[in-house]
C-alpha cells in the first residue's frame, strides 16, 4: 500500500499538543536528533512551551509557516493530533507522519520506541507515501457559504441539545435521495470509516476505494441502511424547517445550523499524504485495533 | 446515471422462464412488435416452447448464439432472470435491459404495461447505458483450479447442513487479513449490495463505487464489520481444514469446496452493461425497494 | 392480552394537545356523546380552550382533579400525547385509552372513525385492561436527590451539545457492569423498546415480559450489546468526571447532570393501565407499524 | 445472583468428553479427592475409558443412572460438554458445575487451577445454585409429534444444504404474528442469549429475565428485529410449502423438517439448575469473554 517516499527531506516540522513535560521533551529530543542529521527543524509554535525551544536554538512555526517551508510533518500524539494537523496543512501538501504515544493509533503508526530509527529510515527513502482523500464541506444559507472547512474523518451532521430527531432532505448530485428523520448523520471518508462512523454501524472502507460513506445515527425508518456513494458524487443535506442542527468536522471544528441551511460536501481537491515506516500494514493495523484474530490457521 | 446507449439494433434477443402461457405469450408479443419494427428476433430457446417459437417464425437460440449475435437481450421476469442471463451472457458482452412482470425489481426496471413504449425508446436511441462489476472466481484446490465462474451480486462462502461455523483464512492481494469465523461470507459487488448482502447488514454501495464488499454471515467475534474492498483487490479465502463449506454463485451456481480449497474473487475483466429507459433513477428505485421517504419536505 | 376491564365509569377524562379547532370539535363531541349516556366529563384544561368547554357546559379540569376524580382517561392524539398524559397520571392510577387522529400509534389504538362506537365498548365493559411497567428515576447528587421523574417509554442519557462521547460507570445492583464509553443509553421499557430504542438497535421486548432493556448509542467499542435486565434490578450510570450529560425522560422533560452524578433507574411501584377495545391485538399494531407481513401464508 | 447450595453431597458424578490421556488424569484425579472426602463417586462411562475407571475402584455410569443417584454433576470440559451434559440430565434435576480446561466459558466458571478448593467449597455449602429455563419443544407433523427435545441454549430453525431463504408462519400463543422470510430463525433462552444469537445480533438477556428471545437470521425485511417474548408464550414456526428446514437443538441435536411441518417450542417445566463458586459474578463473566472494560472509572 502506498509509493515509495522518497522525497530529500531539508525541513521537517514538529507537531505534538504540548500536555506533559515529557512530551516536550521527547519531541526536542527528536529536533534535536534531526538536526544533528541535517535537517531544519520547525517546531509548531503550541506544542512545547517558546522558552524551551529557543533554549535549543530550534524555531517556533506557525501552521502557515510550516505549510510554506516543511518538507514533511512529524506528529507526536494520538488521532486526533495528527487529525487537526492534517486539517491545518492540507491545502499546503505536507506530508505527514505519527508517533504515538504508547498506543497505536489508526493513523499514528510508528511507536514512540522506534523513533529514532524510523527517522532514519524515513530520511533514508525508505518510508511509503499514501493519499487520503478529504473532504470538503461548506454550509450554504440562502445560496451563499457562510461556512467552510476540511475534513479528513468526517462531517456530522446532528441534533443539538434537544430530545427530538431532525429531518434533513438528502440529494446527490442535485437528484433527491429521500428525507432522513434520525438524531443525525455521518459522512465519512475511508480513513474516518474507523473512527465515529464504525461506532454507528458504519462500512470499514479499504483506503484505496474512492467512496464517501452515509451513514445515519439512530434513524427512524427501520428499512435505512448506510450507503456508500463516489468520491465523486456531490453530497448535500438541507435541514427542513424548523429543523436546526449542529455540524462537526473531525470531531474538533463545529458549526451551528440553521432551519433551511444546506451542508454541501464534496471530496477536496487536496489530499492528505500519510507517510508510513517500512513493515506498515493497513491489515494488521486493523487486527490490532480491532482485535481480531492475529494469525492464519493451518 | 449511465451515457446514452445508441447503437443501431439490429438483432435483439428475448430472455424469460417459461412459467406460464401468459409469459410465453407477452414474450411473443414483444418478438411480433419488434420484428414489426425491422428487428430480428432470436427467443432464447427455454423461454417459450419451441413449437410456439416456430409458429410464429421466430428463432429459437441459445445462449451462445445470442451472445454471438444479439445487439441487446430484453429480459422478461424477475432479478433471477436478468442474473442468471447476465451470467450467461457476460463474455459477449451484450448488454441487457430488464422487463418486470407486475413488481419493479433492483435490476428489471421497466414495467410490465410500459414495455411496448419502452421498446421504441430504446430502438430510438434514447437509453442509457451502466456497466456494472461482475466477479471472477475460481476455486483452487492444491493450486489447481477446480471450478470457475462470473458473478454480478454475490460469491457467498458458507457453512453447508452442519450446525456449526466455519474457519477461513482471508487473504487480500496475498496479505493475511484474518481468520474468520462465522456461519459464512458474502462477497458481493455494488449490484448485489442490494441484494443478500444487505440482509447480513452489509453497506450499500452505489454502483458508480469501484468496490467489493465482504459481509460476515453471523461472525463470532463480535468487533468484525462488513468492509468494503477496492475492485483491484484479490481476495482469497482458504477453508482452515477439516472446514468444508458450499460456495453460491449469485445464488444460483453451486459448488462444494473441501477443507483447504481456496477461493479466490477478482473482478472480472468483464463487465455487465445495464440499460435503463429514460427517466430511470437509481435512488428512485432504492426508495421505493426500501420503503424509504418518497418526496422532499419544506 | 390483557384482562377485562369492567369498572363502571362514572366520570372520564378528556386530554388532548390543543392545536387546530378540527381537534378541540372533536374532543369536545366525544364529550357530548359520553354525557348523553350519563358519564361526568372532565376536560383536561390545555386541551380546548375555556371559553368552548364553558359553552358547553364541561368542566375543565387540571391533571390532579383528573387523577383524583376520573375512572379513566381518554387521549385524542399520537403517542407523545399519551405519554405525556400517563406520566402526569402514573400515581393516580388511571387507566387510559388512546384515540389516534388518522395513523395508527403503538399506544394509540383506537381509529377516530371508531370512536364513538368504541365509546359504547368501554362503557359497555368490553375492553381490556393491560399494565405496563414504568421506569422510576432520580438524579443523585453526592448522595442527594436532586431531580425525580417517571417514564413509560425510557430515560436517555447522552451527551449534550458536544462532539464527543461520554464515560459511565454503569453499576446493577451495586455491582460494577462495565464503563460504558459511548454517545450515550437508553434505559427502556418494553413499552419504550419499540420507540426510541428501536431505532438504536435495541430489541423488542413483548410488553409481558418483565424486563428493562439498556441500549448504548454509537458505543466506542464494538463488541458491546444492548443487555435486558430484569425488572427486579436498580441500574446506576454514573458520569465519569469530568463527563457531563442529558437527561431525557420519555423524550419530553430533560435535566442537566453534572460530572459525578448518579442516574438511578428502577422499576415504579406504579403502572400505567392501557385500555384496548375489542379486537385488539399488540402483534397486528407491530406488523401494521413496521410494515411486516400482513397475513399467514399457506 | 443465584441462592446458597447446602444439599449434602453424597454422590457425584464426574462427566467430560474423552479427549487425551490429560483429561482422563485429570478427572480421575477429582475422584480420588472426592472419595477421600467420603462422597460416592460415578464417572460418566464415555468420558474416561473404562479400564481406567475399575483401576481406581470408581464406577463408570450412564446419563441415566447419574439421573436416578447424583446429588451433583461436575463436568470437566467447555461450555459444550457441560450443555450436553445439561440437557441429558434436564428431566432428572441434578445441578450442574463447570470446571473449564484453561478458558473461561459462560458456563464453566470454575478454573482449573482451583479445582481441588473449589471442590471444598462445593461440599462446605458455599455454592450457589441458579436455576436457568429450558426450552421444550417438538416437531408436529399433520398434528402428531414426529420429534422431541429440551435446549438450554437455543432452538434453530434455518435453510438446510441450499442457496435460498425459507418461509414460515410464525404465531405466538395461536395468534399469527408474521411470515419470517429469513435464513432461519434462533429461538433462545437467556442462557443461549450470549450464545450463537449473539452473533446473529440478538440481544443479551440477564439469567432472571423470564424471556425467550427469537433473532431472524439474515431476514429479507430490513425491518425485521429481534422479538423477546415471555417464557409463558407458545411459539409456533411453520414451514410454509414447499420450504423445508434443519432444527438444531444446542447446536448438537438435529431434525430434517418437511413443508408444512411445526416447530412448537414452549418453556419446559425442567429447569437446569447450575452451580457457581464463590466470588461468580455473571457481570464478570461477560466483561471478560466480550472484552468489556474491566475497571470502574474515577
Amino acid at each position: 500500500m502506498g509509493i515509495p517516499f522518497q522525497t530529500a527531506i531539508r525541513t521537517a516540522a514538529l507537531i505534538g499538543r504540548y500536555q506533559t513535560p515529557e512530551i516536550a521533551e521527547s519531541l526536542l529530543a527528536l529536533a534535536d536528533f534531526l538536526r544533528e542529521r541535517g535537517v531544519g527543524v520547525l517546531v509548531e509554535e503550541s506544542a512545547v512551551p517558546a522558552v524551551l525551544v529557543h533554549a535549543r536554538n530550534h524555531e517556533p512555526a506557525s501552521f502557515e509557516t510550516i505549510g510554506a517551508r516543511a518538507d514533511v510533518a512529524i506528529v507526536l500524539g494520538g488521532d486526533g493530533t495528527l487529525l487537526n494537523a492534517a486539517g491545518r496543512l492540507a491545502e499546503f501538501g505536507v506530508p505527514l507522519t505519527g508517533i504515538n504515544q504508547g498506543r497505536l493509533g489508526f493513523m499514528t503508526d510508528i511507536a514512540r520506541d522506534d523513533m529514532f530509527p524510523a527517522m532514519d529510515d524515513l530520511l533514508g527513502g525508505r518510508f511509503t507515501a499514501e493519499p487520503r482523500i478529504l473532504l470538503d464541506a461548506e454550509v450554504l444559507r440562502e445560496g451563499r457559504c457562510v461556512f467552510h472547512s476540511l475534513a479528513l474523518n468526517d462531517v456530522v451532521v446532528r441534533k443539538g441539545d434537544i430530545g427530538r430527531l431532525i429531518e434533513m432532505n438528502v440529494a446527490v448530485d442535485g437528484e433527491f435521495l429521500h428525507v432522513l428523520r434520525a438524531d443525525g448523520v455521518i459522512v465519512a471518508t475511508p480513513t474516518g470509516s474507523t473512527a465515529y462512523a464504525l461506532s454507528a454501524n458504519g462500512p470499514i472502507l479499504y483506503p484505496a476505494v474512492p467512496g464517501i460513506a452515509l451513514v445515519p445515527l439512530c434513524p427512524h425508518a427501520l428499512s435505512y441502511r448506510p450507503i456508500t456513494l463516489s468520491d465523486q458524487n456531490r453530497i448535500e443535506l438541507t435541514l427542513v424547517p424548523p429543523n436546526e442542527a449542529v455540524v462537526h468536522f473531525d470531531g474538533q471544528g463545529r458549526f451551528d445550523a440553521r432551519a433551511g441551511d444546506c451542508v454541501r460536501v464534496t471530496r477536496s481537491r487536496h489530499v492528505a499524504t500519510l507517510l508510513h515506516p517500512p513493515g506498515y500494514s493497513y491489515f494488521a493495523m486493523l487486527r490490532e485495533k480491532l482485535h481480531w484474530s492475529a494469525a492464519p490457521k493451518h
